[in-house]
């Protein structure tokens, strides 16, 4: 089959190449790739890879497609079904015509998007409800409560703004540009804050003493002072990124408040006894997008899946500017 | 009334002094005062205060006595009923002929313990509950999951331990020498480790990869290392100690485990909006400790509440290698 690799870390070591279709074990299915998104993990583990490799590493964890066949236990999905999955980052990625996906992480599409649309949505939807719920533990209800979404128009932000929204939070999201401003308002947001400038300053000007949650999206290191000023007591921190160096939680201690990180791909990684949980939540975001409770995220399609349009959303991912999501899909 | 407090940071400045009577508050209970426990946190508050103060300082946060006049919107408890309390920080302490004290903070002493045994426990179980139960939130069927309580044998520890037992957790409790190990053994521990050597190597020796709770008891700066390396994927810490300095925490990141703070007076110092609480989780200790669920970690009672005992008492805590807990009750 056909896929598209990275022989290095540079972006112009992307290779269309022959590769052997995939051999599925028990649990996978093996789909035919219509379309994908770039996300940061894409240039991130780009950057990480070694140099001249002899078999070029396949990215890509977002993917939409048709199932062409099952493995001996799948029991959740048939031949022929529309499927959608974030996949495994310790596995090939969706860059390639067919892939081998655990059923457990993957879920029928929804019926009312165009395959562009929905294909921007798993990895950020999953990773957003994965904050929200399971680590923030925010339930149906929460009218009364606020949350501060630090870097609200990127792709997770989008999609938990309006997830929390949604739920009944109060949300302030940070934006720095008006286009940012416009993207996170239009998605549910009550108010925006800009990440540039004092945060504790600004959401206190609105009249918050504290917000009950906190969701770190980037640059955690420039945002941890902040976020353990603002968090209330017994409040709750989440965080996408890892911080690469130490860093001071002491005013959370007399807040008995809590930081938590959340990676998507930690139940995949460690085969850990909930992983079928990716399947139900990309379920109910299939749903939630069909029903109109979801909106897509998706800016920017360009289209097939080759070469130079992976060269390209690699180099929109790194200039840091992007909002919302960007998919190739033809 | 007859109060003893503290006029500076030194240990010797302890004195019986004439304190007018507190005035109630609408939810506070006036309880004569029958006996008291001396934690960490007296000696913390000691260390911080300024020298020669006017009002001299009323430590002490755990007391037991009979409620002798209630406030105007009291309805949990009245008149001549015995009760434990923990406290709040905020407000004056149990080294006092009487006392008041947030109904919503109080409960009903267990009538099957003496006086003493009774009031060695509600700082540390109430601190031990929220960890474990609120924090971790671990549920009363854990059979199969683990826990390393770090410094299993103080006063936290020895509770910890115990409601971690009762829940179907496997237990392993770090202690430092012969008689810890026999503490925590007693208590229901099901392995111990020496915080003083390599927790990693001691805990995986014993056949555990990861663990999937942690508690961090003391010295957070020594032990969030190992911490980080052994807790599970999806894990949590919960931790009592406020590091004081910046903590690594970049090995939680691809696990998606999280780091809380535990601190039994944010409730009633940030007056939350479920105080009461405090209360129920009290009144749950007080009916475990009536049907030996749970054991008093009393070690040592050193009489009446007097100038020369309470010194005594925090010349034993400042020591640092106390067991259980010191109590002061006639």
């Amino acid at each position: 089959m056909k896929a598209i690799g990275t022989t290095g870390k540079s972006i112009h070591d992307f290779i269309e190449f022959e590769l052997k279709k995939p051999e599925l074990k028990a649990h996978d299915i093996l789909v035919k790739v219509d379309g994908v998104s770039v996300n940061p993990v894409d240039t991130k583990i780009r950057n990480g890879l070694k140099n001249d490799l002899v078999e070029p590493k396949v990215l890509g964890w977002d993917g939409i497609g048709t199932v062409v066949e099952i493995g001996e236990a799948v029991t959740l999905f048939q031949v022929g079904d529309y499927v959608f999955w974030a996949g495994d980052v310790t596995r090939s990625g969706s860059n390639s015509e067919f892939q081998a996906v655990d059923e457990r992480i993957v879920a029928l599409a929804p019926k009312n998007l165009t395959a562009a649309e929905a294909v921007a949505m798993p990895l950020t939807s999953l990773t957003a409800y994965e904050l929200l719920f399971e680590k923030l533990e925010i339930t149906d209800n929460m009218n009364g409560k606020s949350i501060l979404i630090i870097n609200g128009a990127g792709g997770v932000g989008s999609v938990a703004t309006q997830m929390a929204k949604n739920a009944g939070l109060t949300v302030i999201a940070t934006a720095s540009n008006q286009r940012a401003i416009d993207w996170v308002t239009h998605f549910g947001a009550d108010f925006t804050v800009n990440h540039h400038q004092d945060l504790v300053e600004q959401v206190r000007g609105l009249g918050f003493e504290f917000v009950d949650y906190i969701l770190i999206l980037n640059a955690v290191l420039q945002h941890i002072a902040a976020s353990c000023e603002l968090i209330a007591p017994q409040g709750r921190i989440a965080n996408i990124v890892e911080p690469g160096e130490a860093i001071n939680l002491d005013k959370l201690a007399h807040k008995s408040a809590s930081f938590s990180f959340e990676w998507m791909f930690t139940k995949s990684a460690f085969m850990t006894t909930d992983l079928q949980s990716q399947h139900e939540i990309l379920t109910k975001i299939s749903q939630w997008l069909d029903c109109g409770a979801l909106k897509t995220t998706l800016t920017e399609n360009l289209g097939a899946v080759s070469t130079d349009n992976i060269r390209k959303a690699h180099e929109m991912i790194e200039q840091g500017r992007t909002i919302g999501k960007i998919v190739l899909c033809q």
